[in-house]
């Protein structure tokens, strides 16, 4: 397993942490099987979207904030980040991604991001890699 | 692969299935790969989010409650559970875990949790070990 | 990994690829393990929920295309379909599967849908089959 940190400058943001996993795939030259990207925060999620235009994440960023804003009528959590705990679930807490030849399988406009949903803080990110059989 | 049953007691509950998960792993002696975490049911899911403070699960299933109301105009399946289907997909049919020397690579708060969305019921959850390469 | 294509007719639709993936599965003769399907597009997803009754995608759909409107006051993305984007970072990018004795592990209602939300296109879907240990 490997494990990298990742700082997010705001409460809410998507970092690309693409090139930190083809860094790490190419370091261990695996070739065929599922690179697994794991997020061992319950505040924070991985996605797979766009990483071309950044409007694209601004669009979502914006739409998660009016679907589930941060103070809520009956929210009883004591943190103040239900908001936060609910878009890591919408989200999900890992990516599952292909192994070809030594690359990541990614269509032409994907890439992978940590999804910030509390911060700023310092984010861990874990990934295994997995033969094909 | 594992199979377990859960009783839910009510409509929509979140349910805390990691001993479960944890006590198959010991069983197993599964020392490093992927605990993958997979529900057969169309109108309950599988989420990793925080176990210590049930208020998070709370304040969630009242997000989800307000967000994808149980009765809509213009919902045509004659179940009447159409609500729960939508959340079901939204939170997604399975969790991949990580495991590492034997335990699951869990963050301090991150727990496993059956979603139930059209409960009371007994609910399947399957598990399968696959190593890692 | 095996890669099949999928036209998709409409701009929100769900497309059962339940039977492409049994197909494949039997083709190769794999017995024990996971299936992953994987969707290269970042305005389009893979969701597993209940194949039986039309009327369920037809709901599932309906409150999508509430919560998640096609234009709303904001949106940057100079493509107008940032709503697509929204919609696959919800359901997601994939789907990973149970295979046992040569067939899926699916629930009695489950089945694996491509889920479009800018259509009409022609989508690829790619499949990758890990063994189970």
């Amino acid at each position: 397993m490997d494990t990298f940190h990742v700082n997010t400058p705001e409460r809410n943001t998507f970092v690309n942490i693409t090139a930190e996993v083809r860094h790490l795939l190419a370091k261990h030259q695996f070739q065929d099987g599922l690179a697994v990207v794991y997020c061992p925060h319950t505040t924070a999620a991985i996605t797979v979207n766009e990483g071309y235009d950044p409007d694209v994440v601004h669009d979502m960023l914006l739409w998660l904030g009016r679907a589930v804003p941060h103070a809520q009528p009956g929210f009883r959590h004591g943190e103040g980040n239900s908001d936060a705990h609910v878009k890591a679930s919408l989200v999900g807490s890992s990516a599952t991604l292909f192994v070809e030849k030594g690359d990541l399988v990614l269509g032409q406009w994907q890439a992978v991001f940590l999804c910030e949903f509390d911060g700023p803080r310092t984010r861990t990110v874990h990934v295994k890699w997995i033969g094909a059989k």
